[in-house]
């Protein structure tokens, strides 16, 4: 899977070779007895010698992979590099698949007492309704419009289109999040090419800038946080970002959030400043996040429907907002846009990672 | 561990705050169901909120962390860095941690039969034995020689002096490897502090230079080498590294090497330049490998003697390469060195990183 997506990559553009790869990655280790992936990755892809290695932050383990494969090339070691996200998920859907992703969370202090990602996020869900007297339907609009635009996208896991009458049927996952809360555990991989800025032009008509990019990291435990309605990282990234490419919350004309559940949608909508705190649901249920919306969310199904490969989640999101600012979004194209972010999410929001991307070539 | 490493490390240099933690680590998820290494230790370290990652090479993971480090230096991103190895392999010494090593190779090709690594590296050294007519006792010294220099290093896990003798009669392990060629799983940490060479004089009164770095990679699996006896990746980022130190292994004074096994000592050897294809024992047998030799090696006791936490190595060997170059090593104190080489090798030497590390400040 990595190859192919590396493949493709390295084909839209135009390089035959790249200097170093950059794996984003969790749990291959954990669940297919496979660890050492960067040596991997590089052999399979025909390229063994090259530099090559596997970068872990949970399930912000590509976008982590890719800030790295951008400060190779800043640093002047590395010229052109490529940053693969890859997961393989259904090597096993059992009991080490489950702890694997618990694995994220601190293990002494949260896994041991049981708890998985659904679970914490319905912690976190709870608290959320309680505290802003907000509806379970009220999330609804986060998977509906998932679902909208993921049928649409040829790469999506799920493509079938959902109503709010659906998502108010989703079974119980770990109440209160139902079926159409969560996000499909999948198999995926997705690729980029970094190179500076000067060169872009020599291989491709239509280079993508990255404006901006930060990490930022929170407590590992949920329950150390003083207040777990807030993605302190998030906001600590966010503001990072718009400071480098010198705009706001404003300018942004798309987001790729990471909706692995639909409370992380509105909790990060708040944390980067498009809604007030408490509010994240209600622009959702205005519209605003449609592909026609202000602000278009998950413009090729997010998590919930495009799948969510946990160490590759970050990468589809950087191609998916790449697509879009080459307008080559097909029917999911939003219109002219210029600013795209990118958020991928580590944990319970333990380590955020959030990209700008541009057209603008500045 | 990585706190207390960190901790140690952060007090060398008189920094409080760093930009970004790199953890190198290989097994947490497979041993102790934590992965997400970063956001813990930048917890732990009271550090929440800064830039945390682990990068996972095998057992170069601490190394290429180390790398990785360099870049977010070299590249502006951040300006003060903090990286980490670490490795708790005792929390299971038993079926999880075998399997979890014998991750580090191709786990469909080569550890689905049932490789190990010390049977992978056994297959290396019989064949090393018949090709170059070398017996096992010429090995001995590698052996010795880590001992003798681990029992004056406090920080080593196996203190006691060995003979040639205590040597031969080892147990075997996977023949024609015995226990005296074999360095032992092992817990531990170990950590070091970049920042540009411009900065260093206002936080340290002996900054070390990191002259120059490199990673390369092999095919994964042994059996798809031309040569199994020739560490390509060894000499490909060695010769790497001499070309930006603008030196030679004759003015290298001491290697920190990876003799995780008594017959990759050789091969690192033979792949740097130190010695003639088939004659890396030979340097060890003529004594001069030891601390008054032309090459000292494992300096503080190796892999064989200190220990090998997988994930840790990488940084050990850095850390002691600065104690020598800094005059500090104690008992094991080489005379006057300038130019200190470190190699940590991943997997079967799938993955190798290469430092020079260096006193003068250029």
């Amino acid at each position: 899977m990595a190859y192919e997506a590396l493949a493709a990559a390295m084909q839209d553009a135009s390089v035959t070779r790249v200097d170093a790869i950059y794996v984003g990655n969790m749990l291959s280790g954990e669940i297919s007895g496979q660890a050492h992936l960067g040596a991997l990755v590089a052999d399979f892809a025909g390229m063994p010698g090259i530099e090559a290695v596997k970068v872990e932050a949970a399930c912000a383990s590509a976008a982590a992979a890719f800030r790295l494969g951008l400060m190779g090339v800043a640093s002047g070691y590395q010229n052109m590099v490529a940053v693969v996200g890859v997961e393989k998920m259904t090597d096993d859907v059992g009991s080490k698949l489950t702890a694997g992703l618990a694995s994220a969370a601190d293990a002494d202090y949260e896994a041991v007492h049981g708890v998985t990602f659904p679970s914490l996020n319905a912690l976190i869900m709870r608290r959320y309704m309680y505290e802003y007297g907000v509806t379970k339907e009220a999330f609804a609009p986060f998977s509906v419009n998932a679902h909208a635009n993921g049928a649409n996208n040829p790469n999506a896991m799920l493509r079938n289109r959902i109503t709010v009458e659906t998502f108010m049927r989703g079974g119980a996952v770990a109440d209160p999040i139902t079926l159409f809360d969560a996000s499909p555990m999948a198999d995926g991989a997705a690729a980029a090419i970094i190179c500076p800025a000067a060169m872009a032009r020599e291989y491709s008509s239509s280079p993508i800038r990255v404006a901006a990019s930060a990490m930022a990291t929170d407590t590992l435990s949920v329950h150390d946080r003083k207040d777990p309605l807030w993605l302190q990282a998030a906001q600590d990234s966010a503001q990072l970002v718009y400071r480098q490419a010198r705009i706001g919350p404003a300018e942004i004309d798309f987001f790729e959030l990471h909706d692995a559940f639909t409370i992380m949608a509105a909790l990060s909508l708040e944390a980067c400043g498009f809604a007030e705190r408490g509010q994240g649901t209600r622009l959702a249920l205005e519209g605003e996040i449609a592909l026609n919306g202000k602000l278009p969310i998950c413009t090729q199904g997010g998590l919930k429907s495009r799948g969510h490969p946990v160490g590759a989640t970050g990468l589809y999101q950087v191609v998916e907002a790449a697509q879009q600012l080459r307008g080559q979004a097909g029917p999911n194209q939003v219109a002219s846009p210029r600013w795209g972010m990118t958020q991928n999410i580590g944990g319970s929001g333990a380590t955020i990672v959030t990209h700008i991307l541009t057209n603008d070539e500045g």
